[in-house]
């Protein structure tokens, strides 16, 4: 049975004020990392999994994509998307993930942010993105780092005055349950070579891996990003689809 | 300057002494792992870089190789490996990784064996092996795991009694001094995504990523094994020379 933790009251609650989530795309940190990876979209076909209030879905038609399919697992949140959205050219629809069913050969471009790591079974969901990209299609997508998801008790310590990342079960796969905005959360963790070799094995090619990391300018303007050094919160894959 | 630590004499006797060392191949536990990831290699031609006593250059020997170039940047290692080899299929040399320049289109595996942290200009490595290599060759190499290597003070921390690895300063790259068999050892830290994003702008497609974690079997023989769960300590990266 998945977990919708996201139409749970007090959840939803929380993520609809998280900064990236009023402010869209420019709340988020990451963003300006992730856009440098994203192909030109002119006349493209895209698909989001896990488009959240449809941020992404907005900015990629302004970006001037054909047409985007919009998919979360949330009702709330597909119901708000359509509220802020009067464009025929972005389809909201709710799907879950973990039983994703893509045409085949549909899309120039497959997007994704921060959504995978709530999706156990990753090679299910890799093969179907495969299916559902044209030859040479792209993929990419966010998750929480696996540093970051791994420990068991995930938060900053001090350590000889420094903050510090308490890394512990790196290597033992699978969940974690954590009270984040609401208790019980489930995610799933997975190593960096894990989610690698499941692309690769799949017949994509990865073509970047972004440890998101804060730009100088970002720090300045936000000198609490400076403790993003010390440990990676956002892992960054950019794939492509072979042809074979 | 390229420091040489392998050639002061306490890092050396230190070094010498090792299970790796001493055993060789079958003394490191990644090693099991490592070769699942060799291709066959009946007649094909090897580089290994770094390659110590020796250990993998007489294995690749044995497992049909049909030449072996061996180099190290310690003088001490490279007449060790002479004295113990009686093989011309293997050509040991002193060579710097820093410095290096193979053969063009000379080699079907690269092979080296933690060796690459010690190497401050990883691009340039890469641009020479890939040189080196002929098209669809191999790249197989470990390293230092950058979670093992990023940490101010790499060293087990206890947190609710469990062993736990401190990590900070981990998208801070660049130089890291070790005390390890001899004070004052260099290293260079990089993310796996600087890693990988390198060998990929440089006409690599990465094959396989491998965070080491010992099998069930492993742990049944060395019970010890078991902290390595906790955060990785080895890299491992199979990489293919593309054809361009």
């Amino acid at each position: 049975m998945t977990q919708n933790i996201y139409d749970e009251p007090e959840f939803f609650a929380g993520y609809s004020q998280l900064e990236r989530s009023e402010r869209g795309l420019d709340g988020a940190p990451e963003w300006p990392a992730i856009r440098d990876l994203i192909p030109d979209l002119s006349g493209k076909v895209v698909v989001d999994l896990g488009c959240g209030f449809g941020w992404f879905a907005r900015w990629a038609r302004e970006a001037g994509a054909a047409r985007v399919l919009a998919l979360d697992v949330s009702e709330n949140m597909i119901a708000r998307a359509r509220q802020d959205t009067h464009d025929p050219g972005i389809d909201y629809r709710i799907a879950d993930l973990n039983r994703l069913s893509l045409p085949d050969d549909e899309f120039d471009l497959a997007y994704s942010s921060l959504a995978f790591h709530y999706i156990e079974d990753f090679d299910h969901l890799v093969e179907n993105i495969r299916r559902g990209l044209r030859p040479n299609g792209q993929l990419v997508f966010s998750i929480e780092h696996p540093i970051y998801m791994a420990p068991e008790a995930p938060g900053w310590i001090d350590l000889n005055s420094r903050k510090t990342w308490p890394v512990n079960q790196y290597l033992v796969e699978g969940q974690r349950v954590m009270n984040w905005l609401a208790d019980g959360v489930i995610k799933y963790h997975r190593t960096i070579g894990t989610t690698l070799n499941s692309l690769i094995r799949r017949g994509f090619a990865i073509d970047h891996v972004l440890e998101w990391r804060p730009v100088e300018t970002q720090i300045r303007d936000k000198p609490a990003l400076t403790d993003e050094m010390e440990r990676p919160m956002i892992l960054v894959v950019k794939a492509l689809r072979l042809v074979r």
